[in-house]
């Protein structure tokens, strides 16, 4: 039922991606300046085909905050397009030199960043992602291919156009960006044996579209997105400071994958710390699900909690829901991390040099904090600039994924006649 | 018919690695010595087991060249455990920090290295490549699962023993490194199929190996260690300089992956330089494959030579056979070497800044060379200590891959109560 030809997508997209790598820093800017002026002055059909968006979703029944996600309208446009301008002045990361060494015999060397090739992007029904991705890609000279919800196919259409009409005002090719523009799921597991054009998948959605995708690519796949992160408070932690850092991580913006899941807290100290931290999770209603012990401790306070299941240890709850566990003490703390965390993001609250020394060590999740909130686990807040993803992989690139993590290397070797013996 | 259970395999290889990631370097180091040690302690065992492969390769056929790399014999293991004192004497990877910066809000920021998880490697007949790959995985924190030729089965078996009864006595787990020992070629296509608990593939092979890698793997492949490299004269090139280069790139070594293929002559220079190359190469009785210009001034010049087919251009040879073409110029060569390169190892060889500087940009192979040697693409000769591969891929490493490429990394942050507001 395709009427998309995948094979032929992915070779137009290689051969744009050629072209594109060679582009010039200000002719990429140039491009991006386009879109964020064509987003702007394409309003209303972007808003039109939205609205069309929009209906079928009320009609098909769409959840409302899934229809929120996918609802464009003037001020958040302006928003996106500005997105685009902030990754036009982000330093471009394709020609930079490093590692530079001069071997025994006189060959000069370094390493200078390339674009990877051709990304294969799948992502949920937020068109802001058609954008941002499309940018981001843009920026780092990749070609991209796109393949958003289905629930978002008019919104991503005249995207495209706009990003499209950019890149050909431009003098870059259009095929650089290119969006899958037929809802057949099967065309999804073609594009994760497209080995030959595209060299990186990269899903944006839940646990099941990573599954999904890990278990049928013959390409690299960037597992990420997901935590089920903990932050562990031992008994020299300074009690007003663990509270709002615990606070923070927790209630800040729960949806997100670098929210606090579980709170484990050393057992010494619970039955003075835990009503404390409850008193300030109060102020945003937090529900808990709790050990028996520090169940006990809080139903003695006066709070109505449930006790937890195994699996909520294991639940990325994305919602005002804490887990919480006592443990002994570092060891107990470490080992129970080591089992649950999805190594997105984990921390120690603690002021003893020796357990934070242990903790950063033994805990290998893709940002291990000390003293400070899992939220800051963000391109924007280490310094990327944008990031089109949070990788909790050992695979190229771990952590925030910014403009430099869409990149490779090759070895740049100059010599005088240098021959080998 | 299979007598092994790969997902048990894979099972106690990720627990065993994630023992090993936290071992010292002295622990780690004092395994690589035992095995050294053990080398020469069971001599006898291991060549009497590599006697029952050449024994049964004979019997088979095997073609000489490839017995001759299956064999053992005492001086090939003293070099062999030498290799594996020096990977002990390399420094360790892991736990090195890079990369740091303190945010605006004061957060201390940094990376550091972490093993990658499970590396499975598919390699040919050739013992050596058992222990050099186990070695450089345990001095690296990595297990290691191999699948080695069926032709080596016993050696494997007997090799392994050793790296195992070292891992053992230095209280490392033995499972760290664990041998597919069956000959069953579906175990392969598992393998590659195994990525819940294998982090990245490395076939050690021919082009078809990588193929069948590519096409069949749910795990990161290293493809690399195929090269079809150029080197193009300009007629700025010192010449001199220029024959001794393209004389060792060819013939130091033609059985290798960064040996020369293809030589690109400017036209201009050509009637005076190609008769001075063919004698420098005639000391190797060095073949050629010629475009009908070069064919016809090889031929002017008393040789015998053969037209080349479009296929030639596409060949990696691997013995003492070097393509030639003519080219009007920088342009033309950048073209070619665009087209036909495999992304390995390609150069340049002028005296022109600005030629120079377009194609050390515009060629985006592994390694790119000016005024030097295709051979010197090698982690060794590049101060990487030992090697695991040459990848010419843009996932992950690219060029030689050292020990530090079989790492991946963790972030660091570490605060003083900040929280994201």
């Amino acid at each position: 039922m395709a009427n998309v030809d995948l094979n032929e997508m992915g070779k137009r997209a290689k051969a744009a991606a050629k072209i594109l790598a060679q582009a010039s820093t200000e002719t990429k800017n140039w491009a991006l300046h386009l879109i964020a002026d064509g987003l702007s002055q394409q309003q209303a059909a972007i808003l039109t085909a939205n609205a069309i968006d929009i209906e079928a979703a009320k009609v098909k029944g769409l959840a409302p905050h899934l229809i929120e996600r996918l609802t464009l309208f003037p001020a958040r446009l302006n928003g996106i397009a500005n997105d685009v301008r902030h990754v036009a002045n982000t330093p471009d990361p394709v020609g930079e030199a490093f590692d530079h060494s001069v071997t025994p015999n006189g060959l000069r060397l370094h390493k200078r960043r390339i674009p990877l090739g051709v990304i294969g992007v799948i992502y949920e029904s937020r068109p802001n992602v058609t954008i941002d991705t499309a940018v981001l890609a843009i920026k780092s000279g990749n070609g991209v291919i796109l393949r958003g919800g289905s629930e978002t196919i008019h919104s991503n259409r005249a995207l495209v156009n706009v990003i499209q009409a950019g890149l050909s005002q431009a003098g870059l090719p259009l095929d650089s960006v290119q969006f899958i523009d037929d809802a057949d799921r099967g065309l999804v597991t073609q594009l994760l044996r497209l080995d030959e054009y595209v060299d990186l998948i990269i899903p944006r959605g839940g646990n099941g579209l990573h599954q999904f995708c890990r278990k049928n690519a013959t390409i690299t796949v960037i597992t990420g997105g997901i935590g089920v992160n903990h932050l562990f408070v031992d008994d020299s932690a300074e009690v007003a400071s663990a509270i709002e850092i615990i606070f923070n991580a927790k209630t800040q913006r729960p949806s997100v994958c670098n929210t606090l899941s579980t709170l484990l807290v050393q057992r010494d100290i619970a039955a003075t710390f835990l009503p404390l931290v409850a008193q300030r999770l109060d102020q945003k209603q937090v529900a808990y699900r709790c050990d028996a012990e520090s169940h006990a401790i809080l139903i003695a306070d006066g709070r109505t909690v449930l006790p937890a299941t195994p699996d909520d240890f294991g639940t990325e709850w994305l919602e005002l829901t804490l887990n919480v566990k006592l443990v002994d003490g570092l060891d107990e703390a470490i080992g129970f991390v080591q089992t649950h965390s999805l190594q997105h993001s984990d921390g120690i609250l603690s002021a003893k040099p020796d357990s934070i020394a242990r903790f950063l060590n033994e805990i290998n999740s893709s940002v291990v904090f000390a003293n400070a909130s899992t939220r800051f686990n963000d391109g924007a807040q280490f310094g990327l600039g944008a990031e089109v993803a949070i990788s909790t992989q050992r695979i190229h690139a771990r952590g925030p994924m910014g403009l430099r993590e869409l990149t490779s290397y090759k070895w740049i070797c100059e010599g005088d006649g240098q021959v080998r013996t």
